[in-house]
Parts: C-alpha cells; structure tokens; sequence
C-alpha cells in the first residue's frame, strides 16, 4: 500500500521537527561537545534490514533522541573549537529547508528559472561584501574540495588549449606541473592527484617563518621546471591555511603567475568570509589579479552547508570545459541565461542559493561583520592570556580566529612533548567540556583552536581555557 | 549589531515556514507547471545590492510569495512530466531539514559517528532493497555526474597501477579509452573529458534497434583499440538511458569487460529504482559482474535532492585513489571505523544519510515498491491510449516509465514534423497545464513523458492526455 506523508502530515510533523531542532540547538551547552560513543555502536543499535512495512514518524524521533544524538559532535555547540566553523545560522537552516521543500532543480534556467537568478543575485550580493570587482562572478559549489578540482582541470585546458576536445591530457608531451606549499590543503594535493597531473607533478613551495609561501622560492621552482622542458600550469596559493591560517602573499604571487602565465587559484576557503571586514582586506592584497576564488559562507560566515562559492573571471573558460548540450537540457532561452551546469561538475543543482540569501538577509551584513568581529576580540582576549601564561606558546601569527597552541613545561621535548600535547587535548576532548583538533607543525603536534561558531560568546572562551589550564594540570608529573 | 536568529524565533518561523511548504505542496495542482517568467524578470524584481542592516523574515517569505515561487518550474508538481520525476517525498524533506538543523559535517568519523554510521546502514538497506549481494558497498555522493567522474577516474587509476601516485596520467604513454553509447547521459562524455581523456579515446559504440550498446560492437571496438596499440580502461553501461530508457545488456558487456580486464561502471541513476521491484530485476541481469554502479533515490525513488548511492565492490580501490590523511583529520578511530572523506570528492559531507533513512522508514519497502507500481501502471495505460490513436507512435520500448512521442500526421515529414513536434509541446509547456521534455531521436525531435511525480495520479495522465490531444488538434492545418 502507498503511504505518503500529506502535506497535512507534514504540517503536524514538521512542527514537532522545528521544535526538536530548536530545542537541539538551545540545549546544546548541556550536552557534551564530542561524541562519547564507541565506533559501531549506532551502527548496531539500527535494525540491519530496512522496513518492510512505514513505521511511525514517532518511532523516527525516537531513534533520533536515543541513538543519533547521543553519536554526533556537535558542531553548533557554544564550546566547539575544533577544525573550523561550520554554522548553520538558524536563518540559513530556514533557507534551506525552503530549497527541499520547493524540491525543484536547476538543469537548465528553464527548468526553475527563479533557482539560477537568486544564485546569481546572492553571490553578486558576496562578492561586494568581499569587495571583489565586477570582473568576477560567482557560482555555488558543494565544497572548497570540489572548487579546488575545477580550477585546476580549467588551468590544465587552458594550457593545453583544450586538450580535452582531442587526445586529452593524456596526449600532452611535456608534463604540466602544479605549485602550492605543504601548509595548503589537503584537497589541493587530491585535486592535483585526480585532474591527472600525478604526486611527481606536485611543487611543494618552499614557505617563511610565518607558514606562507615564498614568492622567490615559486618563481625558482617555476624557472627550474621550465629548464627541464616542463609547463608550469597552476598555482594554488591559500588565504588562511588550515593548520595556521597562514597568510600566502596573493600579490607577490601572482606577478609570478603572470610573469610565466600561470594559473592562479586562490583558496580562501575559511578566511575569505573575514573579507567582509575592511580592516582584513589587506591579507589577500592582489587577489584581482587571480583566475579563480574559493570562498565558503558555510564556514565562519554562517551558512548551512554546503554552499562555498566559486568565483572565476573568465566564466567563459570555465563553460567551454564543464559544458554539455544534449537535447533534452535545451531550451529557447539558453541564448540569454545563464546555465549553471555548465559552471561545475554536477548537472542537477539544489536551489542552494536560498541558504546563502536567507543568511545574508537576516544578519544584515552589518550583522555579520558585527559577528566576525566578536570572534576576533575573543581570539585576542584567548591569546592575551596564552602569552601570559607560564610554559605556555602561540606557535602561528594570530591574524584571524586560529590559535595553535602548546604547553611546553621544562624539560619536556621531542616525543614525551607529543605525549603531552596528545594527551591534554585527548583529556579536553574525551571529558566533553569542549572539542579541539591537534595538528601537526614543524614535525610536533600542537593543538589549534578555532573560534567562531555563532553561539560561542566571551564566557565560553573562558571556560576553554579554564578546561584547557587543568587538563594540562592532571597531567603534571 | 550582532542580530541571530534565536531557538525560540527559529521555532516561530519554522513554524511558519513549514506550513508554507505545506500549502505550496498543497495547491501546487493549481499552478501553472511551467515557470511562465522572462529571462531576467527574477533577477530584476531583486536588490542589486546586500542589505547592510537586517531585514525580517515577514519580508523574505514576501519575497518568496511574490518573485521566488512565480518563477519556478514546479517539479513537484502532478503534472510533471519533464526530465525526471524527483520528488523530494514529504518524508525526506523533514530527513532533510533535521540534517541541516544539526549542522554536523563527516570530516572523519569522530567528527560525528552517527553520520557515518547511519549513512552505513541506510545504504546498506538500499543495497538489499536492490538485490544486490553483499560484495557492494554503498556511499552517499550529490549526483550520477560526480559518481560517474569518480569511476572513471578510479578505472583510469587502476589500469594505469596508480600512475597518481607518479607521473599521473599525463606520463603514460599508450592512450586508454572510454566505452559508452551515444544514448548514454551527457554526464559521461563529461566525466570522461575532466578525468583527461580526451575526446578522441572516448567511444560511442554502436547500438541496437532498441537504442541499447551491441556487445558485439563494443568488443570490435576495444579489439581495434587495443591493435591499434591503445588500452581499454572503461566501459559505461546504462540500465535506463535518459531519452528512451534503454536498457544496454549487462550480463553481455560484463563478459567483454572481464575478457579484457576492463572497468565496468554501470550509470542506473534513474532505473535504478526499478530493482526494488523484483519484477524489473531481469534489466539488470549480470549486475553483480560490474565494478562500480550509480543509483540515485533522489530521482523516482523520491529521496531529496541530492542523494545519489554509488555502489562499489572494491572499496580499497576507492580509498586508495581519494585517500587524504592530513594530521589535523587523524583521530585514533581511523584503523576500525568508515571515513567517508576517502570515498569521494568532497571533503565535508552533510548528514545526507537522513534523507534517505527518513524515506525508507516512512514509506516501509512496500509502500515504495506500490507506489513505483502505480506510476509503471499509469504508463501502461498512457501507452495503450496512444497505441490506439491514429497518427501517434510510441518511439521507444516501453519497459519503465518513459514514453517517447511523435505525432505523425500524414504529410508531415522531415523539418515540418520537427516544428510540429516543438510546436505543440511548446504549446502545453506554456499552458502551464503539463510540462513534457523533447529530445532528438534518430535526427529528429520527439517528446519524452516521464510519470513518477509522487503526487501523480492516473487522473493526472488523463488530463496529460487530453492537453496532448488537444495542443496537436490546435496545431492541424
């Protein structure tokens, strides 16, 4: 028998839902930050067959509340700190929840034309927030990952004058090379493995004290590659790494990728949404002269995600290699719209822009940087206190909300120093109190942490480091 | 100022918002299917720019009301008959809406076990819901086209023994090639020209009178190739093409696949729901002999969008290809648990999961197996109205739920018959009454029906009928 939920099933469920989310939300500094289960153990707690029969919407609840919640980390949580702010601002929850609702997608302009033209409008809306120029337009991809990977095939079809409409890359002579620093992400490195170029391929740049990559160690590797017959194709540099938020410097760089014609893809992933500051513009300083942007309004800006945004200046590079025609995508209007599909991987499209326009509409983008601006004083407030601290180091320039932290008491080093670090972040993690991700710097483990989920104010702060001062107290010798 | 939406505002505009999409749902049948809007109409009823301060809610959901939902194409609508059906079930937009209101991302499996594990079990179910044995492992990726890319690119990886982990596949030195037809998705030809390829080693094989690949053919091909000194790398399979859902004979293409060790990727994005019916299970016969397989719920299954389930039987290979282990995503679980960051592009990862667990539960097994049955049904009966109407043919074998199209009056042949097959499908699409998809057949332009709209009844595929009718009548001479 077809059991439907009716659109006045849906009203009563989706009440309870709303509220279940909302309760979620305003209950989260109870709960602990990590989730404190076992692996498996939601795994074998769900039956191991699918129903034959509907079961009740209730016994969904049920499930949710017992066994679902109780395995998450909660990202939302006022004391989350580790990886990077990923929010979901409840206004971009409600923007999304009216993407699946409406359920329409996004082939071709026609088949939702409203889908395309608020995508249009609300990453021209970012890109002044950012204060791009006009040259650029944006586009919503799932991930920085995903962005990452359509860069670097474009520059490789760039330089091999679309290689792809004959033998492909595999036909090319003399072997195309991509640069980025060991500090980059590690989705940079996967992109350049799955675009083909290969790890032999792949220029780890040399970088400077502060973690950045040295535009004369580039333009070396570059003219040493060029030497020994090979192409220099793409450069990837990053505004805001992940383990240090290091800060590559765009304008020297790219005078680099000019002076040999290279691509230059700027992953500005996490510190891109700080571009809404004036007062942080100075940290991307000649971004107008790259070929393509990474910025995700799902990180530290607030929207749900997946919605990071990528901005090109020559869409029409970009159509030439995403495109497809078939029949059955065409319309009469294709000659004056635009088809997303044709601007990334995938052909079907959610109606993402609505989570991005519903956030920028609610916080108003005085609100947001209002936001963003709580996080920075808070981050400087926690560095304050590291640096006064007794055996305690900030191993990164603090130039946006990430502190990479160690405690190093005398005479501890080498391993027994890892130990230590493991040990104390292990302790923070496990108790709940909070969620930290250690890393690795220089060849030792250190611990970051990243300020900026939207419901971490002052207090918490305080109470990290508090948790963080006695962690490491039980475990003085 | 900071301006956040609160829990307890949440819980008022959700409230809201949810009987919005109740009531959309609910006089979607009063809509005019197609988006009657011009190309910039949206756009221009919007602010060219952000708002600084924020703006209410009451004012967004206006905005809704007046610019957003007028310029959508309803594919929720019941008569829909465009593309494919994706539904988006009720069911799933709350699976949905509680993944976003979580707001945890799968960066590893600490950074929330249940999204791994849930997402382990939902695909799990669907894998025995498919008959497919338990050598398949299921994983959750937006679409059929970033699947299908991930495939070849792990077919380019394993023929070429990992050449990403040297001179990537821009030092290998005999070209491989790509297999399909040309009635396979536009998707592969895309996927096969970004994996590098190159449009010269991708080969359209020929195909039978029912528009599906000859084994034949394709093992001629593959043995020309591989005289000519080339190496056969992949063959795409389709069980359910876009245009005629043919269906290419797997059990055949398999045994030329294992003779000549090649990967076979099996694209049963939208058919694939079919083999919950055992019924159907005979248009995949051999299945098991394939290495990869792409079958998307959020199409007729009715999970939202995006929800496409790839299937592989050789996870390591997949790990081995898509593997990233930074150490800031190391966590001491990794040796015994699923991190879903190596089994596909994307790093991040929403709790997709929920979506497709909320569908399964609420529908039961049974009732998506009735309700697949209605629609496959109502074709049946389409087909019989239009088998018996002078002047209309059927283009296509009918084994599912599309229909292919022409009315063919006397007379009318070659670029005529084309303009009054667009004629009069243009006429319904405007109507707004029915929305129908033409597409190229052989050189000319025929229309596609697709039933599977959930809320498509056969009292719908009456009235699809009579605007058929009665759209060619207006078109006689």
């Amino acid at each position: 028998m077809i059991r439907l939920v009716t659109p006045e099933e849906f009203r009563r469920r989706g009440h309870e839902l709303v509220d279940w989310i909302a309760d979620y939300r305003a209950g989260l500094v109870n709960r602990p930050v990590m989730a404190q289960t076992a692996p498996g153990a939601v795994r074998t707690q769900l039956p191991a067959q699918p129903p034959v029969a509907p079961e009740s919407f209730d016994a969904i609840v049920r499930d949710l509340d017992a066994i679902v919640v109780p395995g998450l980390t909660h990202w939302a949580h006022p004391r989350f700190f580790g990886y990077f702010p990923s929010n979901g601002d409840l206004s971009s929850v409600l923007g999304d929840l009216t993407s699946t609702g409406l359920g329409v997608i996004g082939l071709a302009w026609q088949s939702s034309p409203a889908l395309t033209e608020v995508e249009e409008v609300a990453t021209d809306w970012l890109r002044q927030m950012l204060a791009l120029s006009d040259a650029w337009s944006g586009v919503i991809q799932d991930t920085a990952s995903t962005s990452t990977l359509t860069a670097l095939i474009c520059a490789r079809e760039r330089v091999t004058s679309n290689s792809f409409s004959r033998g492909g890359l595999q036909a090319e002579a003399a072997p195309l090379v991509v640069y980025t620093s060991a500090h980059a992400h590690s989705s940079v490195e996967k992109a350049a493995l799955l675009a083909g170029f290969g790890r032999e391929n792949l220029r780890l740049v040399a970088v400077d004290d502060r973690f950045a990559i040295r535009a004369d160690a580039l333009d070396e590797a570059i003219a040493a590659d060029i030497a020994a017959g090979r192409v220099p194709c793409a450069i990837v540099a990053t505004t805001g790494t992940t383990t240090t938020t290091a800060i590559d410097p765009i304008a020297a760089i790219a005078d680099v990728a000019q002076t040999h014609g290279v691509w230059l893809h700027v992953d500005a992933a996490m510190a891109g949404s700080a571009m809404i500051l004036p007062e942080c513009r100075d940290l991307w300083t000649g971004i107008e002269a790259a070929d393509s942007i990474i910025v995700s309004p799902h990180k530290w800006m607030g929207a749900a995600f997946d919605c990071a945004v990528y901005f090109v200046r020559h869409p029409d590079q970009l159509v030439r290699v995403m495109s497809t025609n078939p029949s059955y995508l065409q319309t009469e209007a294709d000659a004056v719209v635009k088809n997303y599909r044709d601007w990334g991987l995938p052909l079907g499209r959610r109606f993402r822009a609505l989570k991005l326009w519903f956030l920028i509409r609610s916080e108003g983008v005085a609100g947001l940087q209002a936001r963003l601006r709580r996080d920075l004083e808070n981050t400087r407030w926690l560095a304050g206190q590291i640096s006064a601290a007794e055996h305690w180091r900030i191993l990164n320039p603090v130039v946006l909300q990430t502190l990479c932290l160690r405690h190093e008491p005398p005479g501890l080093a080498g391993d027994a120093l890892d130990r230590h670090t493991l040990g104390w972040c292990d302790r923070i993690n496990r108790s709940g109190v909070a969620y930290l991700t250690p890393a690795m710097l220089d060849g030792r483990w250190m611990v970051r942490v990243s300020i900026g989920t939207i419901q971490t104010e002052r207090i918490h702060v305080e109470e990290l480091w508090r948790a963080i001062t006695n962690a490491v107290g039980a475990d003085r010798p």
